[in-house]
């Protein structure tokens, strides 16, 4: 990697987008600032799993925030008390919004890497939202990332200084097939990797949620075998 | 108050602002939900004061969540190696902003108010943001609060289906001295309330910092008595 790389703020779960988008970020020749949530989310498996992953993409830094969303409410992946749907059951709250969505999440990691990025004198950020697989999210839309990034703008020094701040997106429009090709061929190891909403204290996906649903379908697609440890 | 008042989640710091913003949103009707952040600040006692200050005002709830911005760093109140300015010894750091300028924070700290407002289904979040005083951090502009509430209309549930989300900035155009008028006129106990960024444990204020210095003349020129008590 030449020295004078530009370096970006990433988001980085742990799951199998957000690792897809390291992996092109650090192909397009940015030095990685990886940031990660511990955000109430049911297991702590992902968090895990993200600091194997930056370890292995040699990410400049990995940083995790301790957040309690939980404390704030309003979705069955942070609230015990709002089960995870299982396939074909999911009950949308209102609108085609899934339960699973947690309130202004994207909002609040965004600020949050706008920060570092702010600290780094970074210009670019990650994001591995989707808007074909989560169209019910209204923070994985286009329309959403556009808004967010005029108010970076204006929010901060750089914006102030004349730097705009970049929110790149890279996998908004594919599906999870064509996410799951182009990491692959950028040597992503997808069994590092961890969708599940509801996975044990090993790591292993229920096979059964939405999210492990979206993730089997995806390898099946893409005609990749999944290396995922589904239990059913 | 009437039992179909609108609900609003108020960002309180414990300092003076706030505290006028909370009293004006009472004034106005709403049943207020107030959000306070143990975010690395250099002392907790903002903190208690905020608990105090909700209590006498009776909001419905107050939350107060942790989130550690000085692991990201870059501002004299949340990074121990960097020296909060006595008056008249401000070095900023670029451009005219204030080395005690918090990366993104409005951004960050109005994310989580939007997101515990989505989750009571309110619509007006009020912030004590002013950029006469503090014209040298960016995300105090009014330019930066509209971008703010278009973003926020776009990511939220709420937004989706057509009800708007306000950010209300009563201060955003008023000089110390005014809010102190307003805040007296409307019986804050501004005996209460903070603003020295190096107070001592017990709460006592230098009396030399920016912020004292904001305070003290705010007092003098509305010729109201100041409670505070300052070292010198």
């Amino acid at each position: 990697m030449l020295k004078d790389s530009p370096k970006a703020v990433l988001l980085l779960s742990g799951g199998l987008d957000s690792t897809t988008v390291l992996a092109i970020a650090k192909a397009a020749g940015y030095h990685c600032y990886a940031l990660s949530f511990d955000y109430g989310q049911r297991h702590g498996f992902e968090l895990e799993a993200a600091a194997v992953i930056a370890v292995q993409a040699s990410v400049v830094a990995h940083k995790t925030i301790q957040l309690d969303l939980g404390s704030i409410g309003g979705s069955a992946l942070t609230d015990a008390s709002i089960d995870v749907p299982q396939a074909g059951q999911s009950q949308p709250v209102s609108e085609g919004i899934p339960v699973t969505y947690v309130p202004a999440r994207n909002t609040v990691f965004l600020s949050l890497a706008l920060a570092w990025a702010e600290v780094l004198e970074a210009q670019d950020i990650f994001i591995g939202v989707n808007a074909v697989d989560y169209s019910g999210y209204p923070d994985c839309r286009p329309e959403f990332i556009e808004a967010f990034a005029s108010m970076a703008n204006l929010a901060t020094r750089a914006g102030v200084e004349g730097r705009q701040v970049t929110i790149h997106t890279p996998l908004i429009a594919m599906s999870k097939a064509e996410i799951i090709e182009v990491g692959s061929a950028l040597g992503v190891d997808y069994g590092l990797t961890i969708s599940c909403y509801v996975a044990d204290d090993a790591g292993r996906a229920c096979g059964r949620c939405d999210a492990c649903q979206l993730r089997r379908g995806g390898f099946e697609q893409a005609g990749i075998s999944d290396p995922t440890h589904y239990l059913s």
